[in-house]
C-alpha cells in the first residue's frame, strides 16, 4: 500500500465497497485499497447500540465501560481456570439422577433445544441408536416411534454443564469424564470418543455401534477410571492443550499431539494397576488409534473454562456456540441460560472420496465451546496440519488467528502459537467486536453427512452466524436500560 | 530489491562484498545487495575441482555425471530406507563381542578417534563413568589412570553401525537399540537415553549416574524388549520421525511429539504383558519424564537410513557428520570410512541461568546423523517451538531449511515441512554443493560445559566446518582421476 501511495501524482485510497477499485485502476492512477465495513453492517439501529455500549474511558459508569468491566472479570475467570481430569463417572445416571428418576427417559443432545420434528437426519439416528443402547426399543423402527411420541425427554448438554461432539448424545448407561476446574469449583462432562467410521455421534446406530458403546461402558471407561485413581492429581487437560498447540494441534479439529499426551500421561498408571491386562492393552490401543480421542477431553476442558467466565453481569463474551443440526446458537456471560440462534451454516472443506458439498449436514454439534476457549478456529495458526485435511494454505491458517485478535478481549498467556512468534491466542470473544467489525468467529469442524448413519464424510471451517450476536447486542442492551 | 531497482536515475547492484554498500547508499543513489561468493570461496584450485566435478548433462561419462548417478542412487536408498526398532539388546558385548573378547576393554565414543590425551574433558568423565559402571575400576582416579594408560581401547560408535549422542560411550553391559533398514538389510544401533541433568553422556560419574544405567540395564531395557516381543511389526520410526516433523520437532533437539509417539506405541504392548506392573509403569513414566527420549531412537534410524546410502561408489552424498568434542567429522558414501575432520566450533545459542558461552565444550556427539537423514537443522522450518529453545526468531528457523535444499540434492517426499506448504524436507548433503555455494550444513545441538560432569548448559545451532569438505572434494577428485 506504501508504494502505492509514495508514487507521484495522482493516488487514490478506496475505503469500503471494493468494486471501484478496478476502474481507478483502469484509468491508470495508483489504488489502495482499505478493507471498511460500517458498524453493525450498516444497520443503523445497530449503529446506534454498538455507540452507546462503547467503552468510555472519561465515564467509568456508562454502558460500555459496566461492559468492559464485567468482560475483564470474565476473562481473567477464564484465563485463571484449570481443568484437571479428575475422573471417569462409569453411568450419566450417577451425575444426572434427576434426568432419569422414576422410570423417566431423557436423552441429551448438542446445541439448543430442539423438537424431534424439527431435527436433522444424523441427530435422529443417534437418538434412535440411544435408545436401542439403552433397551427402549427392540428396533430402530420402535425407537423412531417412541421418540416420535414424546416417550423420552430431549435436553441440551449445556443444560447439564456438559458437551458433545456431532449429535453429542449422552444417555443413562453412558461413562461420561468429569473435569474439574479447581480455582472456580466448576465441573464439566463429555461422553467418550467412539473413533471413526460408523458410530453414534453422525447417526449410525447399527450392531457394531451399540456393541462398541457397550465396549467402552465395560472396558474403556473402567481402565481410564482405574488410571485416574492412580493419579493423584488427575490429568491437567488444559495443561495438554498448551502443549498440544506447540505441536501442530488446534485442539478441536486436529488432536493428534493432545492424544498421544493424553496416553502418555494416562498409560504407566494403568500399566502398574491391577486391571486386567488384555483388557489395559485393548483399552491403550483403543486410544492409540483414535487422534481425535482427546477432542472430548478437549471440548470438557473448553467447557470448564467457559463456565467459569460465564454468569458475569453485563458481560458481552461469548461462553459457548452449539450447534443443533439446524442452527448455531451462542450464550453469553452476562445473559444467562438464554440461547440466541440462527440458522446454520453449511462447512466449506474438504470432502473424502464419493462425498460433496450437497451430501453434508449443515454444523453440528457442541464442538465449538472449543472456539470460545481460544483453540480451534481461533488457534488456527498454530496447526498448519490441519491444512492438509480442510483445505487452504499454511498463510490462510495464519490469517484466519490473526482475524481473531479483532473479536477477542485478550490474549491468553498459556497458549502461545509459535507461528505468530509465540503470541498468546485469541482469547474471549466479544459480542460488540464481531458486530463492530463484521468478522464472524471462525470454527474448526468435521462435516457429517446428512443423513443419519453414513459418518464424517469431510473436514473444513465455517463461521458462526452473525445474527446470532446481534440479538444478543440487543439484549446486553436492555439489561443496561440502554435502547 | 525490485523498487530500489525501479526507481527513476541512478540505480546500483552490487554483486559480492557488502562493504561497497553503504558507501553508494550515502551518495543518495538507490543500490540492491546481491549476495554472491566465487565457487570454493576463492580458492582457484577448488574452484578448478568443482567445475570438473560438476554434473555435464552433454557427457554421461564425464566426472560430474558419474557423481549425478551416484548420488541419485545413494539418494534412492536413503529415501527407500524403513527404519524399524525390531529389538533391544540387553547387552552390547552380545552384538559385538569381538570388543570384550578374552577380557578385552573397550569403550566407544562419538565422533572420529581420538587419543585419551587428547579428548576433551566431558568424554574423559564419561568413560571414566564407564569404567567404573563395568568395575573395571573402584575409583574416578583409579579408573582416569587405567583410562590413560591404555589398558582400555577406545572405538568410534559410527565404526561399530552404532551412535551415541553428546561423549556417545557404549559399555558392554550396556543395552543398546536395534534398528533394521529391512529395504537395504543393514542395522544400526544406539545407547539408552538417561534423560537430563547428571549424566554420563556428558561426562558425569557420580553414584546416581551409574546406579541410572544399572536400572536402565535391568528395568528400562526389559520393558521395551518386552513390549517389542509383543509387536510383531517392531516400531516404524521413520514413520515417527515423518509424523512429529508436523508436530514441531525436528527429531534432534527437540522430539517432544516423537517420545509420545513412541510412548503410544509401545505402552499398550507393556501394559498387556506379564511383565512386572511396578516396573512396568516406572519404565513408561521415565519415557513421559524425558521428552528427548526419542532423540536415541531418531540417532539410530537416521544411521540406519544414511548407512543403507553409504558405499556407492564416486558419490558425493555426506553419510555421516559426528563430533568427538575437539573435531568435527564428516564421511562420504563414495569414499569409505575415512574421516574427513576439523576443529570443531562452540554453538551459538541460549544458555540455562548461571552459563555462558565460555563454558561451552566444542560441538559434541554423534547426533548430527539426524541431518545427514534430513532432520535437524535441515528441518529445523519443522520447529517453531525449537526457537524457544536455542534461540532467533520462527522466521529464522524457516529461512535455514530454505537455505539448506541449496546444498541437498532432492526433497523427501515422507517428510513435510509444514512451514513450507508441505515441501518435502532436504535430502542428501551434496559435498560439491556445500563447496560452491559456501553454506555449510546447519546443526541443531544440545551444548555441554567443558567440564566433565557439570552437564548440558544450553541448546543452540553450530555449522559443520567447509574444512570437512574441502579435503573430501579432493579425495573424490582422486577416486575419478581428477586433479
Amino acid at each position: 500500500m506504501k508504494s502505492d501511495l509514495l508514487h507521484d501524482g495522482l493516488a487514490v485510497v478506496n475505503v469500503g465497497p471494493e468494486m471501484f477499485v478496478e476502474s481507478v485502476r483502469a484509468g491508470g492512477a495508483p489504488v489502495a485499497h482499505v478493507e471498511w465495513r460500517p458498524a453493525g453492517d450498516g444497520d443503523p439501529r445497530l449503529a446506534w447500540l454498538l455507540a452507546q455500549l462503547a467503552g468510555d474511558p472519561d465515564d467509568p459508569e456508562s454502558p460500555g465501560s459496566r461492559i468492559d468491566r464485567a468482560n475483564q472479570t470474565a476473562v481473567e475467570r477464564m484465563l485463571a481456570a484449570r481443568a484437571v481430569l479428575v475422573d471417569v463417572a462409569l453411568r450419566a445416571d450417577e451425575v444426572w439422577p434427576e434426568c432419569w428418576v422414576d422410570g423417566k427417559k431423557t436423552l441429551t443432545h448438542a446445541g439448543a433445544p430442539i423438537p424431534w420434528t424439527g431435527m436433522c437426519d444424523p441427530m435422529k439416528g443417534t437418538l434412535i441408536g440411544a435408545a436401542l443402547h439403552e433397551g427402549w426399543a427392540k428396533t430402530p423402527e420402535e425407537a423412531a416411534d417412541r421418540l416420535a411420541r414424546g416417550e423420552v425427554s430431549f435436553i441440551p448438554n449445556h443444560d447439564l454443564g456438559a458437551v458433545g461432539p456431532m449429535s453429542g448424545t449422552i444417555s443413562p448407561s453412558m461413562p461420561v469424564f468429569v473435569v474439574r476446574n479447581s480455582t472456580g469449583g466448576n465441573t464439566a462432562y463429555c461422553n467418550f470418543s467412539e473413533g471413526i467410521g460408523r458410530v453414534l455421534r453422525f447417526g449410525a446406530y447399527g450392531p457394531e455401534v451399540i456393541d462398541r458403546l457397550k465396549w467402552i461402558a465395560t472396558v474403556l471407561a473402567p481402565a481410564i477410571k482405574t488410571a485416574l485413581a492412580a493419579l493423584p492429581g488427575g490429568v491437567d487437560l488444559k495443561a495438554i492443550q498448551s502443549q498440544a498447540l506447540l505441536m501442530g494441534d488446534e485442539v478441536h479439529s486436529r488432536n493428534a499431539a493432545a492424544t498421544a499426551l493424553f496416553h502418555m500421561a494416562i498409560a504407566g498408571a494403568l500399566a502398574g494397576s491391577a486391571f486386567d491386562r488384555a483388557r489395559a492393552r485393548a483399552a491403550l490401543d483403543f486410544i492409540a488409534g483414535n487422534s481425535q480421542f482427546f477432542l472430548n477431553l478437549s471440548m470438557a476442558a473448553s467447557k470448564a473454562i467457559m463456565d467459569a467466565a460465564h454468569g458475569v453481569a453485563h458481560s458481552s463474551i461469548v461462553t459457548a456456540i452449539a450447534r443443533n443440526g439446524v442452527t448455531t446458537a451462542i450464550r453469553v456471560s452476562g445473559l444467562g441460560r438464554r440461547w440466541f440462534e440462527a440458522p446454520s451454516e453449511t462447512p466449506a472443506g474438504l470432502y473424502f472420496p464419493g462425498f460433496r458439498q450437497e451430501d453434508a449436514n449443515a454444523d453440528l454439534g457442541d464442538s465449538a465451546i472449543c472456539e470460545t476457549a481460544g483453540y480451534g478456529g481461533q488457534s488456527l495458526a498454530a496447526s498448519p496440519a490441519l491444512v492438509q485435511l480442510v483445505g487452504g494454505s499454511v498463510a490462510e491458517a495464519i490469517a484466519y488467528s490473526r482475524e481473531m485478535y479483532h473479536v477477542t478481549w485478550a490474549r491468553n498467556p498459556v497458549m502461545s502459537l509459535p507461528n505468530l512468534e509465540f503470541a498468546g491466542a485469541p482469547a474471549g470473544i466479544d459480542v460488540r467486536k464481531v458486530i463492530d467489525t463484521g468478522i464472524r468467529p471462525v470454527l474448526t469442524t468435521g462435516i457429517a453427512h446428512r443423513q443419519a448413519g453414513v459418518g464424517q464424510i469431510g473436514a473444513g471451517i465455517v463461521r458462526a452466524p452473525m445474527a446470532c450476536f446481534t440479538p444478543a447486542l440487543a439484549a446486553l442492551a436492555e439489561t443496561l436500560g440502554v435502547a
